[in-house]
């Protein structure tokens, strides 16, 4: 498997100079993103390309080949996969569409012909249908589209999307939302699947949280045991889709699968202490939730909003996650008190806009959140913030001290409007800060939440021995 | 009413020159702005301020006042109130906050007095602890934060919240998400509240659709006929907070209002064809789907989608709005597959990134996406973007030939993926275009739905003659 993440050597067969073409932007990608092993682009016509050297056939490469990626016309892909076994390759992702995800019968033979290739040669194959992998550490992807450097980090992202690879990790990367050990797009998954990543991720030690995105399981017992492994050791996070009937027919569509049953996996995944996403957004949430953050010792939740309606919603939404508000004790109350006129109430949540015309933002957030973290009866705090020019402060500098002098209590922040370039700039800077920012009240509390039942599990495993 | 959103003069009492002051920044905004009514900021120490002349006291200004608004300390509010009512104003906004809402008796005191002084005089009051209200295309607003330009237009936004005309504000004209007629944040609502605006937006030509935030309902027969007249006329999108008991709670704490059960509230709403949004998120996307689409005339959706995960995020999204997807007719069929190679599968949902390596994005999208429009048996389209280099076109001058040639039919965006800067800019160029963005599939179908009951409500109505 290693040889899907960071091989010494790469293949890319149907490398081309021509824009746009996936064999084109395969090979610059390596370039752009600095991977250091060896990589000889295959092309008859060039000898030269992107400054590495080119060769007409696999087969002409001097030495030995760990992986060989494949983005040729379909009709190739058997003989070019041949060329591979012959030459040992360890590893092949086949980018190339068309086979089980196709409309005609010829995709179905040549699915079946590749899997017979396979069988007899023993290389691991990722695809078809799939763009393949991403290791930003490593500086190594095999995608077909333009990426650019990802901050390397904690979290390993995989399923049968392509946009992993692509979209998502542009958006990742531009929004600086948590870095990235692996990402792996599965495509067709005629060989590699989900329990073949979940068991290898469980030992990559670059990787300390894991998402996966499914349309469906082959091989559930397989899927069950890896899931369960993988889950006991690091938090993992699971985007389901093809719940309505509709939607099963759709991932047969996209990538040739059958999505079965939605409440039999939903039970699964319960057990398994998995947590399901709702969608893209709740998956994003909960990964920078756990790659960011520490879990949090019980669930008192503190509050300090620069907007009623922040408390009034944070109220609505802190229940139904198994969490509940803090009291303020009274040495908090007492420091609180300071920033705010006589005539405010001081309690948890926090509406602190008048503390903020009496004492200015800086101090007001200042004295505020640090009161509400000192205190021991609160064991994690949510920032509610608005972004006007009545509101600005540097808001990096400050929570970066926060963070430093609280290590052991989650810290999350929720942006309420303002000019969307600075809502982006502000996201950037706490984040540097270590702070998740989330876009509303219920959304953070979704994600602590998720980190408390965390907590609670590895508390009663610990007490069972039962990993 | 209208002296609140429009009048041909107002007096600032407590107009200050001192830096991010309430009295600063409202005569600063008007000038920003460009109101053209007559400004008279009224503080005894300054002549001039902004460019407007200033005056002692309130009773000082020559002629009439239509409407004041008052950003003086709690304990002055009475006696500037009682000025004004011998003055003859006709609307009062109390930005001051500390009553109701406040910790202490002496607040509860100063509300009563208000109360008493507002009764004998007969003005209206908007109030305390409310920032006001903005009209965009009056350049005319009360707001306590620094405000730029809104694009005017046909959406009316109000509620117990400030945030409509500070954070939020900011975020709608930076984004571009659509235009405003009017804004009003009622804070405490002692005189003021839901029933009035309902009823002043229901004749306002301005306002073609409107959208409430609630953290409760003071006079329910009142607000039940107001919003059940409204929500006939105009599309009426509502978000009610405090549905938990803790939430309730927290209303109270921040503008001193009772929330009432929320279970009476849900069926009130759905009885009067009031959309009852989850969030505000929700609250925005509904408003956009109403202020940018017309309503659909069947519910046959067909989707266009750059990623397979689109297509199968979408399916699952469908049916639970009340829609179905879309058959594609053989001629709209023949002229899809022009675009694709020949093994790829031509169905609705249409997955297109083979059309887009064979044919090119462009032409992708654009023979698609009018196919799609112009078959008979499609009655709304959602195309479904990512944003990389090897997916950039320009996406702005060709949806909105596609809005020109089917301006009957809804067309909506979603956005998977890709630089931040680059969603933004990509966001804002569909939205000139005239086709609303959403983050999701579900969220593009959440608002298509809320679209398409609207629709049958009126065809039900027309035939029953109800309204």
């Amino acid at each position: 498997m290693k040889s899907f993440f960071s091989p010494r050597s790469i293949a890319i067969i149907g490398a081309s100079d021509k824009p746009n073409k996936a064999g084109t932007v395969m090979v610059k990608n390596l370039r752009r993103l600095g991977y250091t092993g060896a990589v000889h682009p295959i092309n008859p016509r060039l000898s030269q390309l992107f400054g590495f050297r080119c060769y007409p056939s696999l087969e002409d490469v001097p030495g030995e080949v760990e992986t060989a990626v494949l983005a040729v016309p379909r009709r190739a892909v058997p003989e070019e996969l041949r060329k591979a076994a012959r030459k040992g390759v360890r590893a092949a992702v086949v980018a190339t569409a068309g086979f089980a995800d196709a409309g005609d019968e010829q995709g179905r033979a040549l699915n079946e012909e590749i899997r017979r290739i396979r069988d007899a040669a023993g290389f691991r194959l990722m695809g078809p249908n799939s763009i393949g992998t991403f290791s930003p550490a490593a500086g190594f992807t095999t995608s077909i589209t333009t990426l650019e450097p990802l901050q390397p980090g904690p979290v390993a992202i995989f399923g049968q999307s392509g946009m992993f690879a692509s979209g998502f990790a542009r958006e990742l990367a531009s929004e600086e939302r948590f870095g990235v050990s692996r990402i792996a797009c599965l495509g067709n998954k005629l060989d590699v699947s989900e329990p073949d990543i979940l068991e290898w991720l469980f030992a990559d030690l670059e990787t300390r949280v894991a998402g996966m995105y499914l349309e469906g399981v082959r091989d559930g017992e397989a899927f069950r045991r890896a899931a369960s492994r993988l889950a006991c050791e690091k938090p993992l996070v699971a985007l389901k889709s093809g719940k309505s009937e509709l939607g099963r027919a759709a991932a047969s569509g996209h990538t040739g699968t059958m999505a079965g049953e939605d409440a039999v996996f939903a039970g699964l995944l319960r057990q398994l202490g998995v947590e399901r996403a709702r969608d893209f957004e709740d998956f994003f949430d909960l990964l920078e939730g756990f790659a960011r953050l520490p879990l949090p010792a019980g669930d008192r939740v503190g509050v300090v909003s620069i907007t009623g309606v922040g408390c009034v919603l944070w109220a609505d939404a802190v229940e139904g996650e198994g969490l509940r508000p803090a009291a303020l004790s009274p040495k908090t109350a007492a420091r609180a008190r300071e920033v705010f006129p006589d005539w405010a109430p001081v309690r948890n949540p926090v509406d602190m806009w008048s503390a903020i015309e009496r004492s200015g933002v800086e101090a007001a957030y200042r004295v505020l959140a640090g009161a509400l973290l000192d205190d021991p009866g609160m064991d994690a705090l949510l920032c509610i913030f608005t972004l006007i020019p009545e509101s600005e402060f540097d808001a990096e500098a400050l929570f970066s001290d926060l963070r430093r002098q609280r290590p052991e209590k989650p810290l999350l922040a929720c942006l309420f409007g303002g000019d969307a370039e600075r809502q982006l700039e502000f996201r950037r800077g706490l984040r540097r800060a270590g702070v998740p920012v989330f876009q509303s009240p219920a959304r953070a509390m979704r994600v602590l939440g998720a980190l408390r039942r965390r907590a609670v599990r590895l508390e009663r495993w610990a007490r069972e021995m039962r990993c």
